[in-house]
């Protein structure tokens, strides 16, 4: 097998021949490594790049399987992390100059779990500037090129992740969603992106953008990639106050199931929003590929949709400046501008408004939840739009015209403000050649509906197949 | 049996008598009037009072109970709620005269549960206005008076509560607590409050100070009377966003047991806090009583009491003005000096402030659960002072002067922050012949624990069974 051939293949392909020993973890992170060092240059996909490390943490997975002590489908994986995971001993930017000789002292949660997993940390991933912005600009470490091209913005914040995957430098990555950070990218770079539960994946050890909207979540080029990330990820963690005391299924069983008689709700809101009307003719496509294969396909309103950004919005604000205080006092002039703004501003939100904003959040959830009377998922689009032009700040979507951090959140952030898991599968393509995802959304702690249905879409399509022409 | 035995009966022994048809439900109501109409220019325990409502609803139990109908426990029982429930007709002021006129179109559900149970609804209590402040002042509808010393405060905010139960106007009161408004007016008064876990009482209907820290809860003159009320009123409903969906057990089977072997721990910063030296002592003599029954006393230390008050206090006020913002921009000037000033300091918490103050309270969370690996309770005085003069500001405590609301609430704001089950029962009396409160805190939904420890120490000891001179 040439090297070629393993960037491409995912974990659980790769996983099975490892297990066999067909292939050494040395030589699949090679092969990535080897992406690396040709695409970086064009895609800035990395903060922090970990060469020696992974080819020392490769050749000990390499043992340890000759060894007979294979430890599972993420053993020998190359894996990126968004760097605002905390790994002991390397340094962890969250995307700014600022913190950029801060090593922290210990490992997140989740980082420690693949590492105990054994997947292979390839680096830390560029993303927006304190993870505070969709699209994947950066001025202190470059701003994140779209695989598809490179002109293009990858989304954000986890636009690193998103390119790293989509480009073959890591077969897995760990970004993390708090208005769509992990959906978006996954969205306009063609792959997969999974926002699990709130409280299901631990946020210890992870740099804050808004506690109560930020959720770790795996980034892979197939469904079932997402699943083994879940397996090795999720579950309480008592370090982190708001982690779910609940019990963790084996996510990859539930790609076994086919997806007949599923109620599949169209979120009817999705489609009156602003919206280019190609990524809406690819979305409604992609849905009648569900009703083909089986699932009964129903139409849901949800009328508060329409608030969710106003509400998010105001809490992120107010969590995101609580959090950065000191930072935006003492170094606020070394922050990205947009992003200084934006934390600047939280410092008008008063506390009425932060609680009006959590009572109008209640009325939301519960209305979140209504919509699973009738389905057992709801859909629509990821991101409104295809990926657009490195620096464009506003949008064009049919006849409307939209700031860009607007545009690319607005169907995403609902499902930070409610918590509920949310996915996005690649579903297509524009006449130019930039991809589209479907996003699905299901009922607290029910991602098991969210993977199976994904799994069978993917399953009955080619998109996640294609690549881009690097 | 002559109409003065039946005011001062627990629901317990009333509800033994009513069963058994030796006393009817007119003549216990006929009986608590009665005590109203010579009190009540006393006392100013009332703001509405029902008297021909009660007694047609007294005969209503009355026939029912004849006709072999007999609903339970509380069929029959004189009942007071302060006025901030909400109940369908009945004018609801919360305290002002801002709502002297309001007339509610529906029953918060504790009021509506505690109609299907029979109860006797006799009035809606005074109240410090919109249940802001300890003291159980108020220029609108006349301070409350202390039953033991007319010329003291009741405490409050549900001082009517207090003062009804204690002089036998009411067998039983609903009250509210958000920074001890149950357990100040019962320890103040000489009678049993207990403030639930937060979640297990609904709050639906009921006027919002702060919808984190509001609790609804029973004052008593007996702890078998709160399980009583408990039986009736806890338990899930969905028209309260908070409303915890946990089973609910018969608390009057917890009164059984004894608490030989319980671990009760003496919070350590309690008695290092300002404290009046004569309350310390008869709250420490009350924990040799526990003692005495078997309880294994332990000391604990709660590192972040120090903090609670600040904490509680910034989301106190952020959320009461978030809730009366329209009325203090409109009608501030009609409301209690002390009120308006509170309610407009709220408009200077800032977001980041709530956020922080949210931040410290899942700390403080996780130190209050801690507390319990040690012990299965927790101790200390309910009120670190003895009812003072209507009009005080400040209260001396040994050799520490502190304004008054700070003093009433030092001991209870804790278990609002946290939301912890927390019960003040009578302990003793000054020499100046005023009762003092021992508080009782449990694990969060362990109201049983804290039941059975209390209904115990009233068992070995005959504080609640002193009436005030009237």
């Amino acid at each position: 097998m040439i090297s070629q051939d393993l960037f491409y293949l995912s974990a659980g392909e790769l996983s099975r021949l490892i297990q066999k020993k067909q292939v050494s973890p040395v030589e699949v992170v090679e092969a990535h490594l080897n992406r690396t060092e040709a695409l970086e240059p064009m895609l800035t996909s990395f903060i922090t790049c970990l060469p020696e490390q992974a080819i020392a943490h490769a050749r000990q997975a390499e043992r340890e399987i000759q060894a007979g002590k294979y430890r599972g489908p993420l053993h020998g994986i190359p894996i990126g992390l968004k760097d605002l995971y905390y790994v002991k001993g390397i340094r962890n930017t969250s995307g700014t100059k600022i913190f950029d000789q801060f090593i922290p002292g210990y490992d997140s949660t989740v980082a420690g779990r693949l590492r105990e997993a054994g997947a292979i940390l390839m680096g830390k991933l560029n993303l927006h500037p304190l993870a505070y912005g969709p699209t994947g600009e950066n001025p202190d470490y470059g701003p994140m090129h779209n695989p598809w091209n490179p002109d293009l913005i990858t989304g954000g914040s986890s636009g690193g992740a998103g390119s790293a995957v989509a480009s073959g430098q890591c077969t897995l990555a760990m970004g993390t969603d708090t208005g769509g950070s992990v959906r978006i990218p996954a969205a306009l770079c063609g792959i997969v992106g999974l926002k699990p539960t709130y409280g299901l994946l631990s946020r210890y050890g992870i740099t804050v953008l808004s506690w109560s909207q930020d959720h770790p979540g795996p980034m892979a080029r197939t469904v079932e990639d997402c699943a083994l990330v879940m397996n090795a990820t999720a579950g309480y963690d008592a370090n982190d106050p708001a982690s779910a005391r609940i019990a963790v299924p084996d996510y990859t069983k539930a790609l076994t199931g086919d997806i007949k008689g599923l109620r599949v709700g169209i979120l009817k809101e999705f489609f009156e929003a602003p919206l280019d009307p190609e990524v809406g003719e690819l979305v409604r496509r992609a849905i009648g590929v569900l009703r083909d294969l089986g699932a009964t396909i129903t139409e849901v309103s949800w009328p508060m949709f329409e608030y969710s950004t106003a509400i998010a919005g105001i809490i992120q604000m107010a969590e995101a400046t609580a959090y950065h205080r000191d930072l935006i006092k003492t170094r606020g002039k070394d922050l990205m501008p947009m992003v200084r703004l934006r934390l600047e501003s939280g410092f008008f939100i008063s506390g009425v408004d932060y609680v009006q904003a959590e009572r109008a959040r209640t009325l939301f959830y519960r209305q979140s939840l209504d919509l699973f009377d009738k389905a057992d998922l709801v859909c629509g689009p990821s991101v409104p739009v295809p990926a657009c032009k490195i620096g464009t700040r506003e949008v064009e979507m049919g006849t409307t015209r939209l700031g860009v951090i607007a545009a690319l959140t607005q169907y995403t952030r609902p499902f930070n403000l409610n918590g509920f898991p949310a996915i996005s599968v690649p579903c297509g393509f524009t006449k130019g050649g930039l991809p589209v995802g479907l996003q699905l959304a299901g009922k607290p702690f029910d991602e098991e509906d969210v993977l199976r249905a994904a799994h069978a879409f993917e399953g009955a399509t080619e998109w996640h197949k294609r690549r881009p022409p690097l």
